[in-house]
């Protein structure tokens, strides 16, 4: 940490925060310039966050060098973390697709889905049986019920199942029969339930919060492995912003700044991301070509039925079109779709 | 709700849209406009919002023109509500303060704390027993013997207790200890959370979320009175914005706006909503004249030392400046501090 | 400015970077942490701020200490600007009141509301003569015959005048007949507009603009105020964000923020921030608590014929209500309304 | 428009907008809802714009059904735009990329650039002769000895130029040396230097404003076209967020969205839109695939050297490596680098 004085700063303000800083057993580099005094601070990282120097007299700012991170940081683990979901692979050369629709809203419009995205290549069968929902009174999911037709789907078709976890009380529960555990954009910072799935041994896809910087989504990510879980995948689906002509604002930079700072695979969701379907098909393509390890995408029979999202579901026609499409570009970055 | 159709919408594409909303039991009524049509759809407020219409052929958008919730509105309940803590009244005539400490350190700490907001005239003690942090390796609270402090700083002062529920495990507990429960900006949408403490007969502060409209803010309070617990005031405390003078953009405007689309009460938090101690004085007499029914303030007796947010939190001496001008702006507004 | 290095920078990468300091003239002071090596440059600002450390090898990023502007800060001028408009005053114990219709739509329309003002007690009267429209078809203003109709209402009641200049053609044009410059929110990084009103000796009123940064928004005047004319008052109008229920997000803590780094008047526009009338009064009264010298006000005799901006215009009634209260709120922070 | 009248908006309110609406020559289309009465607008789109209903008695809000722009839309013409700018296209099946320094700092620096860029493929040279800078004290371009090494840089390799122009005055000076005259993002809505471009016979490329809606951003386009200059191409290049890690956020989905309403060609520059010259070669295959014609590129022959944006600027050989992963990816989406 740097601590920047006041250009008025006195002598006294300044030795006063050198004190604290040595009497909290740190050590203090001072650094005078020609209009204000600079400190730097050494010593253990977690002592320095928590140091509220920025309430002394004297002080103008306080700017962090170090990140409050380390599991998930490349200076942790230099190479790129691979997760196997019985077998299946995130991560590495090979390109992920989880598709299917928002929520399971019934057994026949599974299966159909199931089978759909099955055909057309994806590797992850994606549905909401607990469905968070900015109204009480809007659809809530099937829950227990959902998680059984998820289950069927897997045995029926041999897709992986991700599926989203809504509290600390049903991890348990999901975990029986997901093969993957999400955590939604809302929950990205109920850190609760975050050490809860970091006690499960279910790889985890963590969505960013709307709202999320990316060094407080890497700290999400971190608040699971350090419960001992080191399976987890970030996934990009939107931030919001002033733009209102797509229902978030899809940060797809997001996707090259991870790969530098984390060995984490990372995910894109360009359904939520931009909510309407006739951008999921650009966007896909751009994601694999900005370097993602694959994608979730909202497929539905017939969006136009959907109980929630229809507005950025895909139809099976154009989702075999973003396969066919993200092989091609996979191709151009090394990587490919099994 | 309105749907808009595309200017180039065929009859056909229109008439299968009427033939859904029909086949639904809506009712659909058509305008064509010079240049496109409008559908206007009239019926059952929850049908129409899981109908995905925009997923059909020649539709451009839908704009909703009800709002989801019902409980909070004005059109539910026209007198504003005033919530009685013990004796404490929060809304109406009354400004409520409620000041202490962002996190419970030691027992000597908030006693103190304790002591000084009293003084300068506080009706309710503030103070983290949990406490949600970006990274797990920072504080994150006392936890039980936090609740169990707050408890004996009660006794000794007389002062309301208002503390942070993190999940659905502890809101039995610190329902407990609490005479009212916070529930934390991150935690806004967090739904299984706000269902639980609908269930209880505590008040509820409930904070806005960081990237919450007025609306999702508004559903959100909507969760916890649909279980039966009426007894909720909202909490502004700032909105992520690209401005990083400020820790927040303290959003004053929706104290008025809330004010007129809903009859609960509305405290703001200038601590949070600008993270510099020096604005918390000139933002409380502003909340307080735009409207406010009470503030949040952060006091620390040794800011200093703070183990959280030393740097947004007051001094005593400086809390009770901001007391006196709080009760001669309330004045004005036709408010009073008891 | 501090450079920090790459964790895993190389000594010859730190010597390259400490070498070019040398070079140019700066000095640099080395500070090796435990994990990274932080580098403090001394010498002139500007040569520092064309620095192009960051394109170097093993530098991770650079931190700014010091700002770029002077003559708008603290350290240049420690007492309060007050500017003199034709002996009114702009800051200090006044509080300043700019009121009129948005635009200037004909004789009768702007003579009426400079006499509704005037009673009400504003001091200046507004009204655009020249108006920035979003769409090229939308009413662009009576240009030069507006001004005609402005000259002749400060005849009448002794009004002073504001009004926008959009380009650099029309300065000379609109300081004939304005005592003060408006440069608005879209035109705030329009800086040949900048320097030239800067080369007047007019007053001007400087708008923030939608995303500018306080930061930004400070050098914007110090770019006027560079050419020779100190006379700068700022005016926060609302930034860009999320909320969609305002226009924009009337950022309050502005008013603070720029009294506690700069020592200029600030003017606060509530019609403009929250777009809405019912907001006006509330946040008219925020905003002089909150530290503001004045207000800007859209008022109109008949909003609901107002060719802009009607929705956010109060009636002769309404504004009338805001000047009472907006006296005794000065009171209590002790200004008072001439 | 639409018209949705308050919940309790009396019928006496309701004439009041109906007789308004009928006087102004436009029909109303009423719409009794279970709750709340709706009214369709039909007529002449200017007259509707300027229509201030909102200030009217029992009047909630309106809803715009269609955009103001007209020349810019898919509706006014539908085949895509292809801009011929001396023989090299932007738009339709080819790929163009226009590369350069950021400031042109000196002739040595300029053709050096040129001969690099024009090297691996570019058909553009860019280079800012004018530099709009946040600060009056940061280097403000060569001016026009700057225009004068762009000419020369033309003639030794053939690239075309493109150039900013930052106010009305040099439009005429820039033309004489420039092949396409840039809009930067700070100048987007500085309306009279758009109708000034409009004014010429030079392509414009209009780059997207920091906090610009892509309805805004179109109309700004509008304004240069309704003067008769119909070779206008956009370029996103970033907007402004809660995000700090990259200098802007690079808003890709816009690039699909601006596809599907306009038929404006569409370059992309990932250098301003990220800030960080490592995330540029991602985000530039990204760009593509997501269906860009194009890339707007800082390169530098040593960017540790650039006296402006060094740290988002390419060295030659990386900007290499960007040229041909970006033929590849154009081959998927079937576009092709002359």
């Amino acid at each position: 940490m740097i601590i920047v004085m006041n250009q008025n700063a006195t002598q006294e303000e300044i030795k006063k925060v050198i004190d604290k800083l040595t009497n909290t057993g740190l050590k203090a580099h001072v650094s005078e310039g020609s209009t204000r005094t600079i400190i730097g601070v050494i010593g253990d990282k977690k002592v320095i966050a928590e140091l509220p120097v920025e309430a002394m007299a004297g002080v103008e700012k306080t700017v962090s060098v170090t990140e409050s991170y380390k599991l998930v940081g490349r200076d942790f683990k230099q190479e790129d973390t691979i997760i196997d979901v019985g077998g299946v692979q995130i991560g590495g050369r090979q390109l992920t697709v989880m598709a299917g629709p928002c929520a399971v809203e019934s057994r026949e419009q599974l299966l159909e889905s199931a089978h759909i995205v099955k055909a057309a290549g994806a590797q992850f069968l994606r549905g909401g049986a607990y469905k968070p929902r900015t109204s009480p009174y809007a659809f809530q999911g099937l829950e227990k019920q959902g998680l059984e037709f998820l289950a069927e789907a897997r045995e029926k078709t041999g897709l992986k199942i991700v599926t989203e976890v809504v509290d600390v009380e049903s991890v348990a529960t999901v975990s029986a029969y997901a093969d993957m555990l999400q955590i939604g954009a809302r929950n990205m910072q109920n850190f609760q339930l975050l050490k809860a799935v970091g006690r499960t041994n279910k790889p985890v896809l963590l969505k960013r919060g709307l709202a999320a910087t990316i060094n407080e989504w890497l700290n999400a990510a971190e608040y699971i492995m350090s419960e001992g879980n080191y399976n987890v995948a970030l996934c990009e689906r939107g931030i919001r912003t002033f733009e209102d002509y797509t229902r978030n604002t899809l940060d797809l930079s997001a996707v090259a700044a991870v790969k530098s700072i984390s060995h984490l695979p990372i995910i894109v969701d360009p359904s939520h991301g931009t909510g309407k379907w006739k951008l999921v098909r650009p966007m896909s393509r751009a994601a694999i070509a900005g370097g993602a390890d694959g994608l979730m995408i909202e497929v539905h029979p017939d969006p136009s039925r959907a109980l929630s999202d229809g507005k950025q579901s895909l139809t099976p026609e154009n989702f075999s079109l973003v396969m066919q499409e993200v092989a091609q570009i996979g191709a151009v970055v090394g990587k490919s779709l099994l």
